[in-house]
Formats: structure tokens, C-alpha cells, sequence
């Protein structure tokens, strides 16, 4: 229990913290935080969420990193189910929080909602197949980070902020493409609030290319970089 | 003495270097550094704050936070009232020092002064409900990460990290929101010298609500995440 | 082979995150990261590839860090031509990815794809000997940085951070001078992609500069910095 | 000898990196960095500095901070004068450099070249009383958080990163109203080279008052932080 309320609070700070900046600060006239601001953002709720909760939980916050992890034989396939239902509530209870607050200004109209999309619904009208392409090979590589950086021949202390600042990374390089997810339990929550209907038609895109990333990227690190965990 | 100077110094640092930095940087014309510089400047103050002073205070800067670290069993209630004074004393030196600095441009007017406030005094016109849930989340979050990297069972020396860039993240997300404050002593220094009626008459909320939110986020941690003290 | 795989997928890192970054989100309308986020991502690239993928290879994913440190004597002349070959091809790979995803947005034009140059091809028309003299001095520099920092009295564990984040800093000085290359694999990637011609007609300078700077790095820090090493 | 050379390497790449980033990339149209990426920059040259000189000569790069160690008793007073004329010179030699690179731009103007200045010639028109108050209390700053961080009750290994982002928080504030100095070697170099009267006749004051900031800096550790050294 103790681990499942540390992936539910982690999930939630990851989803308010990133979605809401994006909701709330990024276009903000002339001062807005803009996708820079929105990247530090994502990067720093798993950042502060690794070091404050990940000594219960591990710190996933994302489904598509417990299946990796599992598939790398870093976690165990029994506490999988609990983990993403963990993670998927916390998600959805951090979007009716920020729902709340974002509400609360005149004039605000719920529009996407920091959901994920791709075609019209991208950022930047990116198409279906360059949107699977980029969320999975920025899985991929995730989990690649992930994997080398809580390894046993890591640097010690160091694997949250590598953690952390990789989701910075992936934001800085593919929020035009999709709004970045690699993380289903985040696409999830926003969707459920937005008002586009392409918000939750297209939400089997962010559940399928991130898990099947991360699967890739263990598999990778377990062909190629073994040796890290012995 | 030496806590209650480090307190001063420290709660000085933050309300000079993050308000200052909103005061005389943010909205310069076009090389301004924004919320995304203003949300880093009050991290790196509660960062460079801990690393030196932490060891001799703890680091705290900030009212809200000694409550909520008193509720956790963290610090003594009869060391509260002199640090919140000191704390206090501090953010009204800093604010008097920076409207020396700022008073010296040409035209200077002092307007709200980078103080927190809702509704028509919310830099995005959020209402007071909004205002109060923003602020109460992020405060009760904000002492979940500073209990949890604290904590024994935590990444030794990576809390300031962990704490600062926190509250940048906070300020990422609500600064349209409130202007952020998740901290009554800054609230009050920068009060105590804007223009702006509403800057006093509002303060109740700034002392209310991060209190509120840090009582909760060490509720939340005892009760769930107690075992990272262990 | 295993060294050779993590140089690889460091290599292939750098170049998909840094220059994807640049691709995809500099320049999107309002919210774009500006060369600020392409600064961060590619010195988020290294700091992460080498907490990551460091322990296996040493985390070069750089044919003039390479030279450089084997010139230092931290690196066997006869792994030189494996590693060059694997960073060269993982650069290439990136960029045919990034092509990929880049291409899925309605009316793409390839353009310069994020190449080097100098000239008419620098982004901000520097002659070709301010593009020598920036990169000679700033790979100088880079691997001073990254000798000193790994040396055996440097700090435990900052090494990944600090090299991560020096590329950062060069990127924010350099990237109106010659795009930043200070990276040969880097340069070469996106050169075979680009439809401007001066891509490939002037890469010569993006191998010769860095390995030249890297080479004067290496032997100022044997000559004045080599006590680091005892 | 060899500190001498670490303390030149390091202020030239401490005044090249943060003055190379202000006159290259600031002001570049539409993706240009701005006060933020200057004051990153400036803040990452002491941080890879530190890291990786620092071992060799204690990574002052600064007169003011060789000074307020001195007074601090943290350095000895007969290697102040040959410390201080390592980092004029080193921050001399980075201006010419730079100013070679600058040059390769066609219609380059030196104009202020990233000099300091108060009054007609600070960046927003600030007094020369805001300026000396500004840089004063900014390098009183700086050296109670180096002298902190740099403790021995302070966390192994973060002071690097503790002082550098210092920096960066103090550019995040003072851009403004001085373009910055706290270091009288960074204001001596671009003087030498800048077409303003005004950089050379105010240089005085970038030398006086981070000087004057460092030593009351210096008093206030020893009056009421001592301890943190025992």
C-alpha cells in the first residue's frame, strides 16, 4: 500500500506539475514560460518525485517504465497491475485538480487540456506515423537512461536527476510532435477532461507507442548493456 | 542566534533574489527573463540557501515550511515563533533593500511589487477559490518533497537540489495563478511596500494557505510515507 | 562491442536530442524553445548518455573527445578508429530518424537541418576564421573541462553533470557562429540529410577545428593540470 | 605556477563563456537567448570551472572572491596579488578572443561589449547608487554562499554547483541594472575593448564595490556562520 500511494502522490505531481504548467503558464502574454518552461517542468516533478517518494516506490510514475522495468527484470510482474492503476488515478485525480484551478480564470475555455495528439491534433499537425515513430524511440531511449542510471555500476545518488532531466529532454524535442507523452498514465488523466473528442480517440496511440517503447529499450539494455548490473 | 541569523540570511536571499529578479528583470524588453527566469531564481536561492546555511538552521526560509516540519516531528514547536520572526525580518529587509535598488531607474513605479494576490490582483485574474486550492496543493506537495529528501532513507546530499528546484517548479506552474507564494514571509516583505491596495488586504490568504497545505502534506507523509524516516 | 554499442547510442543520442530539438521546436511560433532549449537539450544529451552509458564506453560520443583523451593517455590509440566509426554511425542513424519524424509535418522543408557551417551558412553570417577560431577555442576548453572533472582528484559522481552541462555552455556562446559543432559525429549526421550544399561542402571544418581544439585541450591539461591525474 | 594557470584558464573561460554568450547569442533575432541564457552561461563557466580547476587553484576566478576568502582566512593574503593579476589577465585575453570571433560578423558594432555600467550606460538607466547598492549586497551574497557551501559542515561535492548557480541567480536579478559584474576581472576584460567612453570611466566601481561587497560578505561568516568551518 505504502508503495502504491508513493506512485499515486509521484504520478499526480508529474501530472499537475507538467500538465499545469502547460495549462496555466505557457502562453501567459509576453512573460509565458513557453515549451522550455513546460520541459523543466515535466522534468523537474520526476526530479523532486525521485528523491522525495522513490525510496518506496522505486519512482516509476509511469506505466510504460514499470512495464520496461519489469521486462528488464528490475520489478516484479505481480506488482505491475496495482502500480498502473496507482498511476493512472493519480493522474486523472491531478487533472481535476488543475481542471479546478484552471477553471477559476474568467473567460477559460478547456480546449485540449495538455492532451496528446497527433495529425490535426499534434501541436505542430505532425502526422500518425511520425508521431509512433517519435514517442517510440523517446521511450526507447528513456528507458535506455533509466536502466543505465539506477544500474548497480552507477554513479551513486545520481539517478533521479539523470531521470529527471531526461523528461526535460524529451519535452524540449518533441512537444511540437505530440505534446509529448512516453507516459500513458499522463495522457490519460487530460484526455478525460479535455474538450476535443480527438483527446480520447487518440489516447490508444499514448498507451501503445510508449509501452512498446519501453519494451524496446529494455530489451536493448539487456542485449547490449547487461554488464551495468552486475 | 546563529539559527535564527542563518533564517534572516536565508529568507533575505529568497525574497531579494526571487522577487528582485521579477522586479528588475522579468518584463525588460526583449531579453527579459520571464516566468521561466523568475521561477529559476527563487529555486536558486532556496538551493544555494541550503547548501549554506542548511547546516546550521535547516534551511527553512519560509514560515509555512518550519510548521509543517514541526507537525512531521522534524522541529521543535518552541523554536517556531523566533524563526518565523527571523524569516519575516528577513523577506522585509530584502524587499526594502531591493525598493532602494529598483527606485533608482528613471520613471520607476512601484505597482504590485511582485506581491502575491487573486482575483483582480492575480496576474491571470484566477479567482480566490482557485487561488486557494493552487496554493494549498503546491505547499502541501512542496513539504511532501522536502520531507521525503530530507528523510534518512534518502539520497545523501542531494536535498537542496531536490527542495530548490522544487519550488522552481512550483513557480512554473502558478505564478499566473497568484504570483506564487507557498510562502508567508515573502508574501509579507514585498506587501508591505507595493502601490497596490490589495497587496495587504490579500496577505490573509498567503499566510492561510501555505499553512494550511504544509499541515496537510505532513499529515500525508506520516501517514503514508512515515517509513523514509525509519 | 559493447563499448562500441554505447558509444553508438550515446552518439545517437546527442545528435537525435540536440538536433532535434533544434529541428522540431526552435523555431515553433510563440512557444519555442529559441537556442536556450537547444543549449539545455544537447548538453542534457551528454549529461544523460553519460550517467547512463558512461560506465560501459567512458561516455566519449565525440570523435574529438576521443582524440583528445587519448592524447591525454586516458584512451588506447587502438580503440580510436571502433569508437570514430560507431559515434559516426549513431550520428547518422539519429539523423535519418529525425528525418523521418521531421518529414510526417505538412510542408516540410529540409533545409539546412540543423548543419554546421560558416559564411553565408552560419546562422549568423561569421566569417570561416571566427567559425575556426570558436570551435578550436571552445573544444579547447571542452576538454580541459572534461580532463579536470574526471580526473582522479575531481569531485565523485559531478563528472556526467558538469560535461553535460559545459556543452550547454558552449552551445549558448556558439550556436550564432556556426550552428555549434565542437563534435565531428554531431556535424557529419546532419550534413548527409540537408539540402543545402554547403552541408557537405564545409563540413571539412567541423572535423578539422574540434580535433585540433581537442588535441590543445589535451595538452595544456598535461602540461599545467596534469597533477589532477595523480 | 600551476594555480596561477588554473586561476587564468578559469576567468578566461568565465569571462569568454558569460560576456561570449551576451555579445554572440543574446540579442540574435526571434531564438535569441536573452538575460536567462546569459545568466546561465555566466553561472555554468564557475560551474565547469570549479569542477574542473578547482582541485588545482580553489576556483576563485574573481578578484573580490580571492579577497573575501582572504579576509575569511580561508586564503592567504601573499598569494592575493599574483591570483588577482592570473585572473585580470585571463579575463583580458577572453575579451580579445572574443572580440576576434565578433568581428567575423559582416556590420559587427563593439559598441558596449557586454562592459558594466551604471547611470546613461547600465542596461535599464539605473543610478550609480542602485548600482553600487546592487553589487554590493550581490557579492555579500556570493561569498556567504561560497563560504557555506564550501564549509566543512557543507555537502560533500555540491559546492561547484551551489556557487555556479549563484551566479546564475545573481545575473537572473542584476542584468538590469549593471549588466552584472560581482567580479572586478569580468568587468576589466570587455572594458579594454569596448568603443563606450563609459566602460572604462565607471570601471572603478566594478572594482570597489564587489570588493567592498565580498568583505562584509567575509565579517558576516565569521561574525555568525563561523561554525559551519569547525
Amino acid at each position: 500500500m505504502k508503495k502504491l500511494a508513493a506512485e499515486f502522490l509521484g504520478t499526480f505531481w508529474l501530472t499537475f506539475g507538467g500538465c499545469g504548467s502547460a495549462v496555466l503558464a505557457a502562453a501567459y502574454p509576453e512573460l509565458g514560460i513557453g515549451f522550455v518552461g513546460v520541459s523543466l517542468a515535466f522534468g523537474l516533478t520526476v526530479l523532486t518525485g525521485a528523491y522525495a517518494f522513490g525510496p518506496v516506490s522505486g519512482g516509476h510514475f509511469n506505466p510504460a517504465v514499470s512495464v520496461g522495468l519489469a521486462v528488464a527484470g528490475r520489478f516484479r510482474v505481480a506488482e505491475l497491475p496495482g502500480y498502473v492503476v496507482a498511476q493512472v488515478l493519480g493522474a486523472i485525480a491531478a487533472a481535476g485538480v488543475l481542471f479546478l484551478i484552471a477553471s477559476g480564470k474568467p473567460g477559460f475555455e478547456v480546449g485540449g487540456f495538455a492532451s496528446n495528439g497527433y495529425g490535426s491534433f499534434s501541436p505542430g499537425k505532425y502526422s500518425m506515423q511520425a508521431a509512433l515513430i517519435c514517442e517510440i524511440v523517446l521511450t526507447a531511449i528513456f528507458l535506455l537512461v533509466i536502466l543505465g542510471a539506477s544500474a548497480k555500476r552507477a554513479a551513486v545518488g545520481f539517478s533521479g536527476l539523470t531521470i529527471g532531466l531526461c523528461l526535460t529532454l524529451i519535452h524540449l524535442v518533441s512537444i511540437p510532435v505530440t505534446n509529448t507523452s512516453v507516459n500513458p498514465a499522463r495522457s490519460t488523466g487530460p484526455a478525460l477532461f479535455a474538450a476535443a473528442p480527438e483527446a480520447m480517440s487518440q489516447l490508444w496511440l499514448f498507451w501503445v507507442a510508449p509501452i512498446v517503447g519501453a519494451v524496446i529499450g529494455a530489451l536493448i539494455h539487456r542485449a547490449l548493456l547487461g554488464e551495468l548490473d552486475d
